[in-house]
């Protein structure tokens, strides 16, 4: 059996260093391939790009056995691209990040990174999402071992069709990190939170008098369930959450089953 | 009591005749204020702006009792910033529409439209998207009935927190459509459904001999539960689907929980 053909991606564009180490990290698994935003592409949701051309410039990486291109779309478009035009086979496994911070609660709505593995799924590959905690030191190494666990793990026993994996990494030394990091155990199967922010507006004035807005905001905790990837995270615990796309809600679904509108006529 | 506030939205753009619409029926429920992208932002999933300021423009949409706006971010940016930076008071209602084309399956993902109404759920406004099969005649009318009935039961009842309305409605002469559409029953409760594109990417080439691509695809239907919203569509009923932006797969969650990398230490 040849070596399982892996795709990676990002939200932070194609010169992020948490890229760089995920590479690194994967390199043992198998091939890897990167197709990343040619610019940062924080904070796009979902977005795929249909009314213009998408452009794509390989890129040398100085990494040996990595092939890497930049791409003008968004994560959700590098993944696509590259799994319908450009690698030669369908890749066994997307990775997208290492994150520049954390992906958890309503943050992963936003998320860029997240979206990308989204895509890996809707196409019906394994795919995770691996965001570190940054909070100053960002020492990606402990990162790079996690990761590298985590995407063994999936490749060796898969994932549920249209399941990925959003995995979130507290930003730790080494010896701080829990019992077992490195060999791959005792990390913790949570559920997306609700933690969200507490948003407002700046509202400036430009150098021509005229008005506008700049978004800005501090982090909320707002947790109903225990278990959360927001709580795990701050215990300094690893996180991972299955997620799906699958959005119905069955518990309003009930609830709405006895309104007027859905009365027979 | 005074009258509800409605905020309306979309990713058609302000000029879009579907927003026009969408204003002229839920006139008679309350005082209504547009805020929409200036320029149309398809296919943008929840995207908002941090790295950018957001500019906004008063525009005469010719409609006693309208204030409108035009923003120049993405339709989850028009709600947040209405919501929390331009509007006199929260919002009873938010209503993102009446979009050209459906929302159904896969593409609820991409929706600019959803993302609005997804994103006065997270502000925790009652909030529904409304849109349109769009194939060929796209006569407005019969919508503006529909999504009046259906705005005027969601203000109402309300909806449970974090939940919002995915409402598509078939492109049918007003005789075809559902018995009591016009009194606001016999709608189909419904659920998200998988169906999704065969996408592929076109490579052309640019007058200057560089290659680009462009996404296109046709739609797939791939549905293994009955009652989805794709469907109800094509059934020529009105779907009204419950969403949630708790993405938790809490099936994988049972599956994953014997996997080695959640054993203890």
């Amino acid at each position: 059996m040849s070596a399982p053909l892996i795709l990676i991606s990002n939200d932070d564009g194609i010169q992020s260093p948490g890229l760089r180490a995920l590479c690194e990290a994967l390199l043992p698994l198998g091939e890897v391939v990167v197709m990343a935003p040619e610019v940062e592409r924080s904070a796009v949701g979902h977005a795929i790009t249909i009314s213009d051309p998408l452009r794509v410039t390989e890129v040398d990486l100085k990494l040996d056995g990595v092939t890497a291109y930049a791409c003008s779309g968004t994560p959700a478009d590098c993944v696509k691209l590259a799994v319908l035009s450009i690698l030669p086979q369908r890749p066994d496994l997307v990775v997208s990040g290492i994150n520049h911070g954390s992906n958890t609660g309503v943050n992963v709505i936003y998320s860029g990174t997240v979206s990308a593995a989204t895509e890996g799924a809707i196409l019906g590959i394994p795919s995770l999402a691996v965001s570190l905690d940054y909070r100053g030191s960002g020492n990606l190494e402990p990162s790079k071992i996690i990761a590298r666990r985590i995407a063994a793990g999936v490749l060796e026993t898969g994932l549920p069709t249209g399941t990925l994996l959003n995995v979130n990494i507290p930003d730790l030394p080494a010896e701080q990190l829990p019992p077992g990091w490195q060999e791959g155990h005792g990390y913790d199967l949570t559920v997306h939170g609700k933690s969200d922010w507490q948003d407002h507006f700046d509202r400036r004035v430009d150098p021509q008098d005229r008005v506008y807005y700049w978004l800005t905001g501090q982090r909320r905790e707002i947790e109903e369930e225990s278990n959360t990837d927001e709580e795990t995270l701050k215990a300094g615990r690893v996180s991972i959450t299955p997620l799906h796309f699958d959005l119905t809600d069955h518990r309003a679904r009930e609830a709405l089953a006895s309104w007027e509108l859905f009365k027979p006529a």
